[in-house]
């Protein structure tokens, strides 16, 4: 047997998700039914973030085992041939130890959120970007942002049918920057809670456009309070971009 | 009367191209008829490059006349309304002195040409660029491309149907460059031939790939023989990104 780490691009768009659901195309569902297409072994795919509905992954990792051996380009190229018509590819596949685990042995994952933020809709990044017509301060969203980092009870900027036991997790740096007309924040830590980069996403641009300060941040992250935290920003500016092990 | 000239982004795939053809939406008729739909003026709009169906703008560049005074803002967001459901928005509008022609007073236009370099095929960018799976030597490519600079007779490098009267044209600047998968490939001139910047490319991956050499690139530009030519590289890498007054 071997475990099979793969690294994979998916369009958030054309899945209901990374979990396997009833009636619906995940990104789980799809791999697993294209490892079974190109080599009929039915395996259960782990991935490193279940990421919601419509969010996208530029390198998001999971693992499953195979009991035959393949060279690792034909593990790739034969996944990717039965993954067509999906939008989904694995960028890398790698035979590693059987103790490697693409939930449990991440120390860190890193998300990016896009804001396209100009009058003009984008056009050329639809679906791919949150288009914000108002002039938004990334300088001041960057000086909130940073309130966020360390560790902290995050009950304000998880979704309410948030599953995970606690509500405290550890953002190991945050940034946002300008470039052009566009706006983009990434955010690293080991874990994160259901929406949480979203809503802080969603949260931070209330004081790019001026209505939310750097106090009224801090006091809703104090508050533990949901109702305090801002919107869950849209899933199509988010991207799964980097987890490491 | 007020001239008009206006920055534009636009996805080829949603067009027959940039000139008026009769039977399919061109980018022209698209803005014709935004304008008409917005100020009931019939107006004639003059673009600073004909790009062919398929092909990019991040920044193309046009005129038109207005008999009506309007602010800049509310002729880009008037037009932008009715532009919907069109694959292309007005980012800038701006009014300029009568003698201003987005074709004849333009120094230079700038293209960009995206190849994903990789096994797996593009997702997330899928439409926004060239997948060619081999590994291609962008230093080589580079290389090669240095001998397009200067003023050069292009026959080799033009479309059969090309319509300009001289085959001379002078390249400013070429540079191919890799980030990551992703090959890049910028070019300057005052003008182009016809399919001049998608055979330049086409040629250059033939290089890339070592299946051409600096010396067969250099032997078919002193050809002036379209057969000696690379191949046309497809539309839907290339994207008109600078127009320079």
């Amino acid at each position: 047997m071997t475990r099979w780490k793969v690294t994979l691009e998916y369009d958030g768009a054309g899945f209901s998700g990374w979990q396997r659901q009833a009636g619906q195309m995940s990104v789980q569902q799809a791999i697993e039914e294209a490892v079974e297409a190109f080599c009929s072994e039915r395996v259960a795919v782990m991935g490193a973030g279940r990421t919601d509905a419509g969010v996208h992954a530029l390198a998001q990792v999971a693992h499953f085992d195979l009991q035959r051996e393949y060279p690792p380009h034909t593990v790739r190229d034969a996944i990717n041939f039965h993954l067509k018509p999906n939008p989904a590819a694995i960028l890398e596949a790698e035979p590693v130890s059987a103790d490697f685990d693409a939930r449990r042995s991440a120390v860190s994952r890193t998300y990016l959120y896009r804001i396209e933020n100009r009058r003009a809709r984008a056009v050329l990044d639809r679906g791919r970007v949150w288009h914000v017509p108002t002039p938004l301060d990334a300088e001041a969203m960057n000086a909130a942002a940073q309130l966020f980092v360390g560790r902290h009870d995050f009950s304000a900027f998880r979704a309410a049918e948030c599953q995970a036991a606690s509500p405290v997790r550890t953002i190991d740096s945050i940034a946002v920057t300008r470039s052009g007309s566009e706006i983009r924040l990434n955010v690293r830590a080991r874990s994160f809670l259901h929406n949480q980069v979203r809503i802080l996403t969603g949260t931070l641009k209330l004081v790019g456009v001026g209505r939310g300060s750097e106090r009224q941040v801090a006091a809703a992250l104090a508050s533990r309070d949901r109702s305090h935290g801002g919107p869950t920003a849209p899933p199509f500016g988010l991207y799964l971009t980097d987890v490491v092990y």
